[in-house]
């Protein structure tokens, strides 16, 4: 099964790389606002080792403990397959 | 409009942050494997300012020459609206 978990800065929260992106891409002409840097993180888990409730869990708790920072982050996960 | 870039390690190029962040599940009890790590960046562009045209080669030339370092990453684009 393929797992896909997207990590963002939490609304609200002030974003510098986002800032320093956004002043970057002035220098190349282009306006923009509102830039939000995050991460992806994909991995492939096996299939049967462990029941899917039970990886599911796991992944959330995967997903908030190692992957994200739940004070200034929010993570999104998807599992397919 | 909004804009969403993905930039992810392209394959076959080693990714020694997926490698850590396998390592690290493994210590939550979760075995994973193929694990690559990318960035996300979303802005947004206020309409109507430059032609569409003009607009999305600009931010394949931001995508290409700012966001990604094409010899070991990919870029996808997205523009919405």
């Amino acid at each position: 099964m393929k797992v896909h978990v997207e990590v963002k800065p939490k609304s609200g929260v002030l974003d510098p790389q986002g800032n320093a992106v956004l002043e970057a891409m002035r220098h190349f002409g282009l306006e923009a606002r509102n830039c939000r840097v995050g991460k992806i993180i994909e991995f492939e888990i096996a299939d049967g080792t462990i029941r899917r409730e039970e990886i599911e869990n796991k992944l959330h708790e995967v997903s908030r403990d190692l992957l994200s920072n739940p004070v200034i982050e929010d993570y999104k996960l998807q599992i397919e397959g």
